[in-house]
């Protein structure tokens, strides 16, 4: 019972995510001076939470990729002196346009959410 | 590219609908006092929000059954003098439980998300 309630709440964790990663990757790379690659994103992932990202590494790969399918972000790549070549992601004039739609479904959707969870205390 | 960047953003409100509308109807079904049925649930989805809701009542039914498949509600079929039967939800101990684990990965998600929104004004 209490691993089931836990597959539950992972469950419930993954959901959330799949809406609010491509908002928050998209902001980042919006406020972005230069292009980023995947770990300088990551890192900027960690820095804006407190305590621990509900997103793991792996996991923003395939959301960078249908970002940029959807015409969002786009890429190049480049050698690295340390490594592999590596992907850097740049954010598009549509990117930009659409963000500022998906901060106003965000905002409306939160309020929702949170109204909704208020009135059960009031 | 107008309609392309239209579906870009219905695809979004669908991908943040897919956590949140699970959390709203336990929320709601949490404070209820008697079982409800589907549209006695969707009017209250309605009052919840100010500028229309961001979620169809058809959505709502096959949420349901996922909550109920899931042991977090429970339901019962009852005759209806005005038409056909109707199901009647409540939500169990299990439920109730998950709810409150819920609700703070729905506080640490949002407070995530506009931390990371936030760092783009400052």
């Amino acid at each position: 019972m209490e691993e089931f309630a836990e597959a539950i709440v992972r469950k419930f964790q993954k959901e959330l995510n799949a809406g609010t990663v491509s908002l928050v990757l998209l902001a980042i790379l919006a406020r972005a001076e230069e292009p980023q690659y995947g770990y300088q994103i990551a890192k900027q992932l960690e820095g804006a939470s407190d305590e621990g990202v509900p997103v793991k590494q792996g996991t923003l790969y395939p959301v960078l990729r249908s970002l940029e399918g959807q015409g969002l972000l786009s890429s190049r790549v480049e050698p690295s002196v340390s490594g592999p070549p590596r992907k850097y992601y740049s954010i598009t004039e549509q990117g930009v346009s659409v963000l500022e739609d998906w901060k106003d479904v965000w905002s409306r959707t939160r309020d929702f959410v949170d109204g909704t969870l208020e009135g059960g205390r009031g």
